[in-house]
């Protein structure tokens, strides 16, 4: 098998709850093969550590710090928003990255996050047919937003989903308590840009012992302003209150966000908030009722204090899986959840090749909705369930979570030639 | 001693993740009283329950859906926001009071809210000497604004305070890893109309282990808008990123709020909610920086998920304090915390009379608050720590947690006369 290569990681894009727990899978793995992965350097915030050749040397980091990620949200490296484009439009960038491996003698580049960067990883995959450097590429699927395709679902959403649907029920109880002389309508605004499978989860604030009205404003779904009233209405008169879940993406008929800020990303996308005052102040106006709303932000994709079991073990088995594979001689693939049964819930880890993955959004399947657009479907209810089963908390200290610190050590740099970002 | 009466118990004002916990201290101490406490009626719906002889028979509930009280959020028997005022210019509201305690043959009366609800508890307290009705009234404390008065605290406070503490952390986590290519301040809005506690909260998020830089708003600080720009600033420059807490009590120099949206409640309280998004967006002109907002609203109050395991200890025993301070010929009191020791931490159940509690409000001491007016001192830290201490989760059952709904079934109405509210 030739000597010992170093493996690259780093993590893309949004962080999450659980990505840590994918990179504790990744580098345990890894120090279980030191025949094969002498070491695991990662991008200080992210690709960018590569590009810079600013890496940190996990191998500095003792086994209870690497197995703290596993409970640790937020993205211990670094994170970045940072598009690669095309082979010919972002050869500079290929290129220095072929420098910044082969001077640090890596030959496994894991890459952990969304949709874009399964993009750049399937194109780091190609280096070695392109730009004749061997590499093996695996991408560490990574979304709070569960929108890649082929996995059955993607780690970080359903410690998001348990979060929302948790909330959301919470804050129906307090709601329900004072609707008699104070607030009547709730509004939570969530995360999810052009998927509504976090604002899905708002859903499962009610259930069989929970008989709570929540109206979900999808993205998916044409708004339909009138309509959306009418059954806030019908619920505040049958249940005395209401609660409303409004995605991010959320749409006026037109195609504009309920609330566009005007500021965009690094890749384009529009920064989005504010979608739940607007929606709470359309019902003040209408219906007259009294409201609060909320807006969770951040909140929701960091709360490692009420992640999902389920969340937790499989962003750990992903990593693990990410580096097995790697070691299997695989290039340019990704593994996947894949689902056997809905009850009792089974799932195991499967792999697709990366061309299948990027650029490819899953948006929630039609029959996912309900007819009236504002709720879940039974097999919708059957989806996301399992997501979001058992807790996983952390460990306290003082009355706040011990979360993980690591010292991110850096690699001392061998290249002479900087790189401009 | 006589022959048994009844008790009347009802919740007021905004709920909390614990003021359940505080009825089941109620309730649970009552039915080991049986041969002085009959049984306990809960207003449906707070006071207005008790004017309109809606009354909820406690009786009918298993001792194992009271014991589950104990960690439900929200007001089980619904609350309401309805003021009492003095007893001439709300003489009808009290003499119907007397009529359906008489008709109920209540003797005691346990009123479970915060500083307008002293305030009416106490003038229930003297309906024997002024309206000749004999009846022990008992004040519980609860608000998460902290804001009462005496008690060393006030349940529902330690709660939200370790939610808000718990959340920033995780939030802090978060925007660290994005901020070189992306957030750089996150601001998170929090509750607290007049006094900063929830604010100070905010601060528990940084401490020895976790350098966070976390800028505070208070209601109680004159907002200097140029010194906290160039807080932000240093903090960004320093740290790569800051964050944020801003009160939704929050003023402008010349007294309005830094968001008011123009509408009041009840109490001609402000209602208000959007402070985040202007500091937010004061930043960004001021400063550059890309921001994330969050709003907690209701999340923070409701979160039992979180709850202090002190906090939850506090609101059960203030609740069976307030009984057996009733059984022990009390009247026109109210138990409270007091502090005996910070570290280790001990505490035990006081009592004061009404008068001194009633209409008078809590403010964080100028001693708590750091010379900048932007943090908190080492003594405001010392008080804070202990209320957060320790975890008391609910039990989940395939995700989410099993709150209990009671069946809050109606006492048999005895009087002919309708009450108009």
């Amino acid at each position: 098998m030739g000597e010992a290569k170093n493996a690259f990681y780093a993590q893309s894009g949004g962080v999450t709850a659980v990505i840590n727990a994918s990179a504790c899978g990744v580098i345990q793995t890894a120090r279980q093969h030191r025949d094969k992965i002498a070491n695991v350097y990662a991008g200080r915030n992210g690709i960018i550590g590569a590009l810079t050749e600013d890496l940190i040397d996990t191998g500095l980091e003792d086994d209870a710090s690497i197995a703290a990620l596993r409970y640790t949200p937020s993205g211990a490296f670094g994170s970045c928003r940072y598009k690669l484009k095309g082979l010919v439009e972002s050869k500079a960038q290929y290129e220095r990255l072929i420098e910044v491996f082969k001077a640090h003698n890596i030959g496994y580049f894991f890459y952990n996050g969304g949709g874009d960067s399964a993009d750049t990883c399937h194109k780091v995959s190609q280096l070695s047919d392109t730009l004749g450097y061997p590499v093996q590429a695996i991408h560490v699927p990574k979304t709070v937003d569960n929108d890649l395709p082929v996995t059955d679902n993607c780690p970080g959403f359903g410690s998001v989903a348990k979060y929302i649907a948790v909330s959301t029920r919470e804050a129906s109880y307090d709601v329900q308590s004072m609707a008699l002389t104070s607030t009547k309508v709730f509004v939570i605004e969530v995360m999810g840009r052009h998927a509504g499978w976090i604002a899905a989860a708002g859903a499962l604030a009610a259930d069989s012992e929970n008989d709570i009205p929540v109206v979900i404003l999808f993205p998916e779904v044409r708004f339909d302003q009138q309509r959306f009233l009418d059954l806030v209405k019908a619920n505040v008169e049958k249940y005395g209150y209401c609660s409303v879940v409004v995605s991010e993406g959320a749409k006026w008929p037109d195609g504009r966000f309920l609330s566009e800020q005007g500021t965009r990303d690094a890749f384009g996308h529009a920064q989005l908030g504010g979608a739940a005052p607007i929606v709470a102040n359309m019902v003040k106006q209408a219906l007259g009722y009294k409201y609060h709303w909320a807006v969770a932000d951040y909140l929701q994709r960091a709360a490692r204090h009420i992640a999902s079991k389920t969340d937790v073990e499989q962003a750990y088995a992903l990593g693990k899986a990410a580096v097995e594979l790697a070691l299997q001689g695989a290039n340019a693939v990704m593994p996947t959840i894949v689902r056997k049964s809905d009850t009792p819930y089974r799932w195991e880890v499967g792999s697709v090749e990366l061309s299948k993955v990027a650029n490819v959004e899953k948006f929630m399947p039609p029959e996912f909705i309900s007819k009236d657009g504002f709720g879940i479907t039974d097999v919708c209810r059957r989806y996301l369930l399992p997501l979001i089963q058992g807790e996983d908390y952390p460990p306290y200290l003082d009355g706040t979570p011990r979360y993980v610190r690591l010292k991110n050590t850096a690699v001392p740099k061998k290249l002479k030639t900087g790189f401009k970002i």
